[in-house]
């Protein structure tokens, strides 16, 4: 069977987790844990795509090196987009959305985590879906036509959207399971000991101190403000 | 206040996912999200340290870029070793473990993450502690004087050792608490949404099948040898 291309588009600025987690896991199909009969499921290749194939810098500063660029990397069976503050100047990238477009117009999946959805939206790929991103974000899918799903992960058709930063984990366990079925999907899980303990219970809006959760809408306002003002001037997909 | 000095000790072959996921976490200490009092804690900086500043690739091929050497990497607060593969040569360099032991002797916070326990422990740094480690290796923690305690995150004294692979984001909240306060570390996780809902519930070997217990045990099992022969090629900390 042919390879299955896995292609994370990175970008200055963005949040490197929302990447690195589900590459980890999804670079794992790569040699199907098997359990009694083989893996129904081809090889998967995972590719870092960027402009160039210059460094990398996370919006916290970590450096990851691009595996290929926008012009040598092969057609992709599934693009993943990451978040992060860095996702308002890449929305003002044509290069960066038209590749998105074209990419993501004939993959067999479409996806994203955290904010990383609204460069696919940009790309006109979430017309009419239902979709997720981070929390904070939310109000401001249907600026790129799709329509908010409270979960953490959301599939509509072949677009799978999850929502801030640690969400990119059990949307890429959803992945596997889908490609390789559950078997390898555990499979992965047991080796990557994923079985999360966090020592508190406030991830979510609906579990967090009204406190924190306005804390962090302030410290956001101006992102979102970033944000929305670099979708105005995306309004159309077509646009650039 | 003075900074507070992260370091991620990255190698050739280490899983990076044992260091993206805390990376993420503690590097929002930097700009600490204080509720309705300042935060008590310091501005830390993450640095990602390496032989040289050449990028450094994973076991499963991310490139990696460090920001620092282990010869102009500031003195560390809290040393932090991944696991994966290439822990094996890693063991075997001399200069990699004597760092490990410079920085690790003089450091606040001695931590791991999967197998990178055992890096600490050929630096001698986890004689006489409890300790863990990833699940199928916890039986070779005695060869460097450490004791297994069955945890996900385990903490003796200022030494904090974690589980496989995921359990670093687990072990990085924990830290968080420590050095600033539930407070802060319930920010931190509602910023990342740090709200796990695996589709599967197989991410131990307690709640995972025989057979894919079996598999990883038969799948690692090269990997086991080739640990234990470095651990036995160096049996004293001082051998290098």
């Amino acid at each position: 069977m042919s390879d299955f291309n896995v292609g994370f588009v990175i970008f200055p600025g963005m949040t490197q987790l929302d990447f690195t987690g589900p590459f980890e896991v999804l670079s794992r199909l790569g040699t199907p844990p098997s359990l009694s009969a083989p893996s129904p499921f081809p090889d998967a290749k995972t590719h870092v795509i960027a402009k160039t194939r210059l460094p990398v810098m996370s919006d916290r500063g970590l450096g990851i090196l691009p595996s290929c660029t926008f012009q040598d990397c092969p057609p992709l069976n599934l693009i993943c987009l990451p978040g992060g503050a860095g996702v308002v100047d890449a929305l003002a990238d044509d290069e960066t959305i038209d590749f998105i477009r074209r990419e993501g117009e004939r993959a067999d999946y479409v996806t994203s985590v955290c904010v990383g959805a609204f460069l696919l939206g940009a790309a006109g790929l979430l017309r009419g879906r239902r979709a997720t991103t981070h929390w904070a974000y939310v109000d401001l899918l249907p600026r790129v036509g799709a329509r908010h799903e409270k979960a953490r992960v959301v599939r509509d058709g072949n677009v799978f959207t999850s929502g801030g930063v640690t969400s990119g984990i059990d949307f890429a366990f959803a992945i596997v399971a889908e490609l390789a079925g559950a078997e390898v999907a555990k499979a992965i899980q047991l080796a990557i000991e994923y079985d999360p303990a966090p020592p508190f219970d406030a991830g979510h809006p609906d579990k967090a101190s009204e406190a924190a959760i306005a804390l962090m809408m302030s410290r956001n306002e101006t992102a979102r403000a970033n944000l929305r003002q670099a979708l105005d001037n995306r309004s159309a997909p077509t646009s650039g």
